[in-house]
């Protein structure tokens, strides 16, 4: 099981939710040496974006991937305390049958793009063929790594992630379901994906059993302020600051709220809605 | 530019031709460090097969692959010391455009099988996906890595590699030429490759504007023993033993004997044989 | 906490320890990832013994050691499948304070001598410059990481390891309680450790404060055939096999035999000795 | 023999010196394997201030340090395009005698302090214990690894490096010196060095048989825009911006003075200064 986290809002320093949050997300991982959940010794990442040039044009986004354990890599501190942005994703990964190696390790990268993913296609090594054949030319060339997220990544744009997001994410996963059921996998997909673009996070919570991956949201500023009191950064954040996450920072019940089943959130300008998902067909 | 060297004979510890050689592969390798050659620091493999068991049975092969620059690799000198074997292969990577990971060091490995290779399938990226869906779904599985070389050896096994060897390095070759012409590409492949599968090493150089890169053998044994003059090792090594290689260990011109354009090698049982290759189109 | 394991009888292939036994090493710190126990995902090594030659002559022993966690590290599976030895040694390394690299992992060698260690110097940062300067000149050059293991293992070397092995350990204790105390550390050490030079596997358990990490031998052969019913290699096993180590890797309770507080071992020769164990004090 | 480059002046993007230059730095490291120079392959490191804060305040330095060859690793290409400093240093290392870790890559840090070497201490192990012995207790903790450069720094900082730079590195000098002669060591030191604090730059050359590793630095910012004719980012260069480097970026001769045996150079608020050096003896 891998962990993600993604935020927008204001300029904040990364390592302010990788390490100095209570249950931040290398504290999991940290925990998990503790015995308390499980471990994500599999290799780690950071995507971030730099803010748009004066004249608007947004340079492609960054990234930092290690295979090290998060907890042992020291340049991953440095860098969680070098970068300041409005707008990244950090992914721990806990690998299941694909080695540890960096191009298995998330955030994805396609042009402007970014995309994370908890979960799993089941049975990926029957159905990796088909799925991969259905990637479009154009895309193709990215393809680096042997991860089911990766490929899913591929499929998305190969429907349109870069026009139109979440029609693109809603064929990409009735691809995979397609592709098992034509392979005998009965239920195919599990997953949360983020995908941002330099201005917006999008999210989906969906899997082919309805028990999907669990992904929160914080329900508001204020509450993000009360999780690290004494922490003027913190304090400073806009109120149309968004932090998405596979599993809440801290115990406090009321800071997060639970993204529902079958569901996509698109966070962007101060704004987050909520859509239901549901997946589209191939030749639909 | 990859080197690679397989050897087959008397057992032999396998620092006596990684290190101990003048000229040896890694030597080759540092002394790229003085200026004098290419640098390979883009990670090695080693393939080795253990002695048959009582019952005749053989154990798969095993391996050690590291993206680590050879020269400075401990563990690589560690192993060289303690293995010792009658079969085996050693490959340095220079990569092209695929990153440092060991899924993309060489021997790859499907069964009994290793594969090497030094060369390349140009313009690979344009040609990618179309080879990849010539892999045999019972192959598909293997596939790990992005480059060309486990690309060809997952095409050569789909072809038949493991029932009549030298025929389905011909047609992997023949259809990586022909789906370079329909994709415009005027000389598809240049390679030395060399395939073992437990008691025979298979290699062949070819290339489709026949200058390929280089392949030599030893002359025979006397002059092995004149490289090592003072290594009992080498003094005790039987009369059948074969050293295959991408460039010389050393300058001594009589030493060894150039592998000619278009030609295939099968060495077993203390007999190198010499037949003409040529690629069988698709179809064919 | 490291975990390590140490074997001494008929040839045995590493992997039937390392990987196949019911809470083997390695899963040990696989099961860590479900939560069971502490994660040890700080670099492993293995240390190992060949046959001597015709001629009584013992080759140094041979070490591969790696950063990567242990359960996600190809090269180490391979190599406990390819390795047969009669005198072999494990450790799997949970950092404390000092970084995941190479030279910080056990086993440490010099000469044809091997030493792995699980435990502590408490406030080693304080004590290290002191314990450095003890290190006898002919063994300072062996100093490569910056681990309070290592530096026990020199200091020990420094005390006539080679002549005098108990003696020895005796004063390396006695040296790090008396640096301790100089400082002001309570209970400055806490340890297993276990040293072996070709022959013999010498372990001690021994803390300053008598709440030492755990150690354990099997009991007898005869029930380590019962760890393992159906391979046949254990079976084989000569009656004057011993196993060492840090946690028992079954839950049959009679098979292991706990090492009491301030004992040392010597396994050689198919006997087990214990002795007690006191730290003998600097210029005593 | 490694390669490091400095740089002060207008904020800038790293990689316009470490990529885009002619014969950048990772080109003097590429350019290698074509067999033109020196192969660089044993890790490399970045440090990088950022801008005090309002209050004038300085964050300590960051750092990326990685064993991977600098041509192949892909975090330093997202780092370099990621990181715009007014004051940052580079260090591409070629491994002597000790091993590829982390913490033996430049630059080496304590406090706001950052150091990166090119040269060796003759016979250093023979000279490494003395030498260890002489680093103030205050600064033993920091001792990570195990390279001449990173003692070097150490010593300098135990001789006042923070309280005045030049005689500090004097004594350190003539520390090694001194301990060189005591053991037989005919020369014990070459070296050009530099050591930043967040606001300056301090370099020296020197040997101590006066034929130092060469040290260059750019003679005016018009000529750093002549060799960067197209970039938008040079040509907005400040006047007071200094390059230093062990090897010219170009051939453009009249681009680069040479920095004379036996001196040291500050570059601080806009203005180089030369300084004679001359080791200062322990005692003195």
């Amino acid at each position: 099981m891998c962990r993600w986290l993604a935020y927008t809002g204001s300029p904040l320093q990364m390592e302010r939710v990788l390490f100095k949050a209570r249950h931040s997300l290398i504290d999991q991982s940290l925990h998990a040496r503790l015995g308390a959940t499980t471990t994500n010794g599999d290799g780690f990442g950071l995507g971030w974006y730099a803010r748009p040039a004066a004249d608007g044009s947004l340079e492609p986004p960054f990234r930092y991937r290690s295979v090290h354990p998060a907890w042992n890599d020291r340049n991953l501190r440095e860098a969680a305390r070098a970068i300041h942005s409005s707008l990244f994703v950090a992914h721990i990964r806990a690998a299941t049958d694909t080695p540890a190696q960096e191009t298995n390790c998330h955030p994805f990268r396609h042009g402007n793009w970014l995309f994370v993913h908890n979960g799993l296609i089941r049975d990926f090594p029957l159905l990796r063929r088909d799925l991969m054949l259905m990637i479009a030319p154009a895309y193709f060339g990215s393809l680096e790594g042997s991860t089911d997220s990766e490929l899913m990544f591929l499929l998305a744009l190969s429907f349109g992630l870069e026009e139109d997001p979440l029609p693109a994410l809603a064929r990409m996963v009735g691809a995979v379901e397609e592709t098992g059921r034509r392979h005998g996998v009965a239920q195919p997909i599990n997953m949360t994906v983020c995908a941002l673009d330099g201005e917006r996070m999008i999210a989906v919570r969906y899997s082919s059993e309805r028990e999907s991956r669990t992904l929160f949201h914080n329900t508001c500023v204020q509450h993000l302020r009360q999780l690290y009191p004494d922490d003027p950064q913190i304090a400073a954040l806009d109120d149309d600051t968004f932090l998405l996450l596979s599993e809440p920072l801290t115990d406090m019940a009321d800071a997060w709220e639970e993204v529902p089943e079958s569901t996509a959130l698109i966070a962007a300008r101060g704004e987050l809605r909520h859509f239901p998902f549901a997946p589209i067909a191939p030749g639909a």
